[in-house]
């Protein structure tokens, strides 16, 4: 994929396809790079509108994947509930990808963070996998985790108590015997013992005292006075979009993993839609 | 067209052909299936936001169908103003098709509902066509109507006395001798020689005294029960989005024809661009 | 450019190329015409929503654009910020392209109208160009009179005080000598002496006096009236949107070439973005 990208721009893998992508939340890197990887595979996008369509109406959403299931071949369905991709499962007559479901799981996402790591460091095996920020409505975290499950792998846990990760994930890793930390505060000996440094955006209007969200927030600012503790190969990842948690001086650290891993995304979704959808 | 779509996904028909869509009022299926119609024909689609655009500064709609016809070979407008039409005719140097001019008219459904019955039932000479629903407001009825014109059918009407057909439209089904029965209640009598039941949404807004609307509108909720009085030939068409007045377990009846009529709009929709627009 | 979009339609010239359009402001003949100039190449373009997109969790600009380098080729970016093109130069690994920032400059808009003067009258050199309405705001103004510095052309301004050209713009139209005539009405003289009578809106919203703005908007409507003392072979041109300063009437003049200017923008705009995009 990368190879036919960087040679020939769009590839003719899809063409004369259809994708159909519905975001019924907002969403710039997973529906542009769906619509990039799609378009580069030489098939064809149709964005549904949601704010300007007949879901206004008061349509179903099993109404409105049948619909678009007649004019393309194949969906992707970013949805506020968890459930959406059951309703997506039982009804759709085309395949649908999850394009995310409320505070649940991004599984596309967990694909390309998997294939960033293997890109960044050559393999997943053996490696220290540090999460920090919103672990609870961080759905990124939430897919990843799971598909860490198949890998040999240790994982730490940074997170104020209020923003920890849902019991039945932790309960998963704690199992798996690959939880080895869990803090409340990201300290140089969990930077020092990470290969893997993945943040996630810790959201003001998640904090019910706001006082607490002040005296939270800067623990979890990475700069470059926290990567001198980091290993020279460690990588920083970032699902994106970032507030101030990942300061803009560490762009210029070669260790800032984060525009590569939306890169490696466009290659991740168009070998997915592939599988999918080619002939 | 549609062995075409079966076997190819896109043809090579309008390649190099540029199609305009914009919709001043909320659309999914028809907005959504003129841009896979075009798609599929090998084409290009520009979709104009009409809330993030020049409208916004004032534009009057001559000027912006001026506008698109610099940039696409043909447009496709649906606009909130019965006379959008006329407005188009006069100063569009490029066809326009009407995707729906407020309450009045929406003539493509009308071609894909035909078809629909053709598809279905083999020929529209001599069916009877029963609509239900609110048909004072539903365009895709009054369309349908005035192409009935041309066939010999016979036409019952099923709907609230506030919902009834527009005068005019009801007194040329009279002036054909098409229109065999007015009813407020749909009777046993009136499904069981239907060959075809078309249904529209009873839109609870519409209403000024909700206490009838409550009294009413079960009166139009088709289910497995109400079927039970049908042939077993007749077909349960709507032009969708539905709300309740087609119950979900009726997705299961083979009479229920509303889904394969989406995938009729998009052969009949690339045949019509392709008519209009091809070299 | 334009003998190739009358004989093909669709070129190849960027087959395989991807642009970005990003616009947080209103556009339709911008992104319209970027948007049918890539198509029209033979390119694929993908249009941000910038209100249904990471922007609103607070993503800054550059990361924007970092992100969308990630999935396209080039960037066409509006933005309401002056400075927004200085981030563009300074983070985006992928050309960008100014379609307008704040009220400072639209470059694009200065190539198609310089280009629309050489279409319609032959040659820049020797004309004497005459600006009306809101020359503070508008920044197709600025830019053309930026790129009128590299010709041999005489200039009058005519605008109420309050929406004069800024002093920088005039003070460089002054030390080139090209500043003739400044007026804050329309007279017979100016008009006859003018080869491009250069129309932008009047905007009621900028004026804090709405007795002066009803005193005032009347000084700069053009219709046949007004067109009595031109030269035949003047030109009327007008950005667009319109509303009410150029009359209706003159749209079947034909000295009016806003609608043709809007034709000539496809073509300028196809032939920047080969000269950006092509490999």
């Amino acid at each position: 994929m990368r190879l036919g990208v960087q040679r020939e721009g769009v590839l003719d893998i899809l063409k004369g396809r259809v994708l159909c992508t519905m975001f019924y939340e907002p969403s710039t890197r997973t529906s542009t790079s769906f619509d990039a990887a799609m378009q580069r595979l030489g098939g064809r996008t149709i964005a549904i509108s949601t704010e300007h369509s007949s879901t206004v109406k008061g349509e179903s959403l099993q109404d409105s994947l049948r619909t678009l299931a007649c004019y393309g071949d194949a969906i992707v369905l970013r949805h506020p509930e968890e459930d959406s991709v059951d309703v997506a499962a039982k009804f759709s007559p085309v395949p649908v990808i999850n394009g995310g479901n409320g505070s649940k799981e991004h599984p596309t996402q967990a694909f390309l963070d998997l294939f960033t790591i293997r890109e960044e460091l050559g393999t997943v095996t053996g490696l220290t996998i540090t999460f920090t920020g919103d672990l609870r409505h961080g759905r990124t975290v939430h897919s990843l985790c799971k598909l860490l499950q198949y890998y040999d792998v240790q994982v730490q846990l940074v997170s104020p108590p209020q923003l920890a990760l849902p019991a039945d994930i932790r309960d998963m890793l704690k199992a798996s015997g690959q939880l080895i930390k869990e803090s409340t505060e990201l300290t140089e000996d969990i930077v020092a013992k990470s290969d893997v440094l993945y943040c996630t955006r810790v959201q003001k209007e998640r904090f019910a005292d706001l006082a607490e969200y002040e005296r939270l927030k800067d623990t979890f600012i990475i700069d470059n006075k926290t990567l001198k503790a980091a290993k020279p190969s460690m990588v920083v990842m970032h699902p994106l979009p970032r507030n101030a948690e990942v300061a803009g001086e560490v762009d210029f650290d070669q260790r800032a993993a984060y525009f590569r891993q939306m890169r490696y995304g466009l290659y991740c979704r168009m070998a997915l839609l592939a599988l999918v959808m080619a002939p």
